[in-house]
């Protein structure tokens, strides 16, 4: 956990960026357009590559630009429900997790090198699980800042291309509490197996979530709130290094359901402060798929991922570097003499 | 065109492919999947990922192996049936595509860069265009003969993976008339816009196939021989091509629906002919999501890509990378130290 000494100052910068986002810029969207248009491929060939790559352009200000520093961050919490039996998984896999990262033999690492990305984890005070949410908020307020702070100073100012993932075990439930908060629904249709919890795992699933919603229900808590009483510490570190990559204008590709449901927070309490994050994959887990209707996003790879770290996230980056990469590598007709329709 | 001195030598080992293909190695398969189980991550939490790992590994004969020389080969061929019209683009497109191939300017070679993929481009006598398939066979037998040739020499025997994609103005309507022949059912749900063609053209494609179709009625004719009728010199090759992986056990990513009509033949020759192919991507050309049902095969990407050259295919290269890459350099549980469940 970091204890920054401009803490004070980070926060200000976070609600700043949250009153007044900085926007896509519409200008270099049609410049990036035109030049898709004059590329040597029929009109919309490429589909969803091209729509990416101008996506990407109009958010880096750039009309013909490749990615080249990608990053992908994990953090990493341990959560008082997971004292519940909520998952399949015992508690200390959160911090052997961390290890493992750290030694390069997760998924996440592999799928790093492949991508060309840097990889950082934070670990956020693994030693002190948050508070079971079915009793007291997870968090105090107090730490749900430092969380918001860890995250936000996480991020590389020059990276290009941002990916937030998460480990804790346990986050499931926390993810799936929070989007019944967010968004209403029966507790079970947000509630899935996590890393494979049996069907008896999957019942005090939706038992611990209905009694923290007891607690909440009537107090119109708005979604930070929610966040602080029901999330995890790496659900607010991802949502202030969503929050600071949209200060930076760095695009970000959103993972699974932790990482989506925690980036909702953003997304309820102001529409559109998700516009600089596209959908990297459909998780298995199986609320996944209405969390990213809910926040209008259409995932790029379908390959039923449900591994958390930003595995879906990490896979999607050599889309969307493809994308780049033919919208500013590729010859005009002009320039290559090639005949148009 | 080829005239290799050694076609007689190709042709024979090519027909002794298609009678004895080598088959994927069942005991390193237990092996990949015995690895895969002993992984740090929830067992199926990567989903497909674990899947095509073993698949590939069973190919290559190796539990544990990464993807490190992806081959991608375009064959390039010109079709009499578009001096009938049935194509967006002018057919001298074909020749100016394959300058802008070797100018490093298509999409290909952006996502061929991308993937670290080599790419070696085959123009296949393009002075010459096959023969108007309402009028005549599409090719002569010795011209099958020397297409099929040229694309089994163009496989390099030390790539570990293999894409085929292809260039050919008028050649959706050479793979429409292929795919009818092949597996029946109205012309019309073959038929599809192409590089962006208008509904009078595609009405003129209908037309075209309709008369080839009538031609051959009744004639009992094998897929080979299908193919030599309605095919262009380009899908001959990639036929050749897709054998010659076979033989030399490269897995191969099939691309878009002219790569994957012209696989057909294969299919429908001997079931199993593409055990070794996965399919790359899902194309926006409206038949392919037919074909690759009735081939069996369940696409890695949905993008709405529709350009042929092998993208699709050379987009999906590093999907398969990622899964090697996380089957091959993760930790164990027991080596990382991480409880199970």
């Amino acid at each position: 956990m970091t204890n920054d000494p401009n803490g004070s100052k980070v926060l200000k910068d976070f609600w700043l960026l949250i009153n007044s986002p900085p926007e896509s810029d519409k200008k270099i969207a049609k410049l990036a357009s035109d030049r898709n248009a004059s590329l040597t491929k029929p009109p919309g060939a490429l589909g969803r590559l091209e729509e990416i790559a101008i996506w990407y352009c109009a958010w880096r200000k750039d009309p013909k630009v490749d990615i080249l520093n990608p990053q992908v961050i994990i953090f990493a919490g341990n959560h008082g429900i997971a004292s519940r039996g909520v998952s399949a998984f015992p508690p200390e896999v959160t911090a052997q997790m961390v290890l493992n990262f750290e030694n390069e033999g997760a998924a996440i690492n592999q799928l790093c090198r492949v991508a060309g990305a840097s990889l950082d984890v934070h670990s956020l005070n693994l030693e002190n699980p948050t508070k079971d949410f079915t009793k007291d908020a997870a968090m105090s307020s107090v730490e749900f800042e430092e969380c918001l702070v860890s995250g936000w100073n996480a991020v590389n100012q020059k990276a290009d291309l941002l990916v937030v993932g998460e480990m804790g075990i346990g986050n499931t439930t926390a993810a799936a509490a929070l989007a019944s908060a967010l968004f209403g629904g029966a507790v079970k249709e947000w509630v899935g197996r996590g890393t494979g919890i049996s069907d008896e795992g999957m019942a005090v699933k939706v038992l611990v979530i209905e009694q923290a919603l007891k607690i909440i229900k009537g107090k119109h808590l708005d979604s930070f709130e929610l966040l602080r009483q029901l999330g995890g510490r790496e659900m607010v570190a991802m949502v202030g290094a969503i929050a600071r990559a949209r200060a930076l204008r760095i695009p970000v590709i959103l993972d699974g359901f932790i990482c989506c449901a925690s980036a909702a927070v953003l997304e309820q309490t102001k529409s559109g402060l998700l516009d600089h994050c596209i959908a990297g994959h459909l998780s298995s887990e199986s609320a996944h798929k209405n969390i990213l209707s809910l926040l209008n996003k259409k995932p790029l790879i379908d390959l039923s991922l449900r591994l958390g770290e930003g595995s879906g996230g990490a896979l999607a980056i050599n889309i969307l570097r493809s994308a780049l990469a033919c919208h500013s590598g590729m010859a005009t007709f002009e320039e290559a003499a090639v005949s148009k329709e």
